[in-house]
């Protein structure tokens, strides 16, 4: 799967992009990351990518033509989409990851400076994507996270892709608490369940803290599992 | 500000911290990074920061102890917060930036990795904080955008500081589009009212789209907003 970054700081990635699971993927050839810098494809002699905004108002905003001759000079794979993130955009969640991972052969991400960038990106980008409801100084970040989970469900990143489906909201539920040793860590001892060696009630005691978590700490995902999640809740 | 990473991947963080308007910040000493690697902390002589679940189950847990020793070498700042960055926390979202920004004098922040971190880590945590709904294999991320946002709203990070006041949710709202020049580009024109000079007219429109994009894309936040943000909607 080729990624294809559109930034303005493509030195921000190189120390990630060589770490952990996503790093060894990355040298494994699981996916492909390129970036592609639109401050390449300005056309006048200061190399501007950001101007004034229309209208007034503080602040720059990202200019549109560098955006585009960058996206125009990427090869195209068959199935592609072209995502820009922003605040505005759908809010990032697990099945687009699962949606991306199989259906899509190339994603480029166009990551937002400044006070933003031209609205006129829409007439190429083909999804706007949100990391959540705040603001940072750049869509790296947020491409970031976009690459980490995607390429964590390509086959071959994860060693026991079974684990995958043990993961928080696969289920539409929290995870369980996890535990390993000490038995007891300066007196806060592991649940006596997860020490009985009894799977059974090791299972329920597990779906339990699932569903209890999940009512207690986000009401909204616990509604939406109690309406849809039920007939995918073994899944 | 101090924040102190608790990190397993202390070199993934290098190009990120030094790129952009962060960069800048932390080269101002507006606020100081310290990264401090768990593994350091650990007693045997495989520095084993992760171990099989009690209960079963596929995937390794990170251990209690090498974190709670590395946490407990650190200084302490009056006001400390000490967010574990998990799936199971609450979402981030902008409120929770401006409180850190201007309440705390220390965020440790606590990246997991694996299956997940041993339970008992909530006993020294103060917080449990999620990116959003979804997993990556790291939290290293999450990170990088708790810090960016809290770090972007510290005095002298960002030149205007009235901007801040019109970025998406501060009033509740997703935000208003941005164009910049050209006024027309293949065809796509820029908005008549934004070139007429008209103020009040710009301000409405700007008011308008931003009420409009909030319920047509985000039908959650247009009704968090019509029944609590009306009395802030000026703020």
């Amino acid at each position: 799967m080729r990624f294809d970054l559109i930034s303005l700081f493509p030195d921000f990635f190189s120390s990630p992009l060589q770490s952990g699971l996503i790093g060894r993927a990355l040298k494994r050839d699981i996916a492909q990351v390129h970036i592609t810098n639109p401050r390449d494809f300005t056309t006048d002699k200061h190399h501007k990518v950001d101007d004034e905004p229309y209208g007034g108002g503080v602040g720059m905003v990202m200019k549109v033509e560098p955006i585009v001759a960058a996206l125009e000079s990427l090869p195209q794979e068959p199935r592609r989409e072209v995502i820009l993130m922003t605040p505005q955009g759908e809010p990032m969640a697990q099945p687009l990851f699962w949606q991306w991972s199989t259906d899509v052969d190339q994603l480029v991400i166009i990551c937002g400076h400044y006070e933003g960038v031209d609205e006129r990106i829409l007439e190429v980008a083909t999804r706007e994507v949100s990391l959540g409801d705040f603001v940072l100084t750049c869509g790296e970040i947020p491409a970031l996270a976009l690459m980490n989970g995607v390429i964590r469900l390509l086959p071959g990143t994860v060693a026991k892709r079974d684990s995958l489906h043990y993961d928080s909201f696969e289920a539409g539920l929290l995870d369980y608490p996890h535990y390993t040793r000490p038995a007891e860590f300066r007196g806060w001892p592991v649940p006596e369940v997860l020490r009985s060696g009894n799977h059974a009630a090791i299972d329920q005691w597990r779906r339990q803290q699932q569903i209890d978590r999940t009512r207690e700490r986000r009401p909204d995902l616990f509604e939406r599992w109690q309406q849809h999640g039920w007939e995918n809740q073994d899944a």
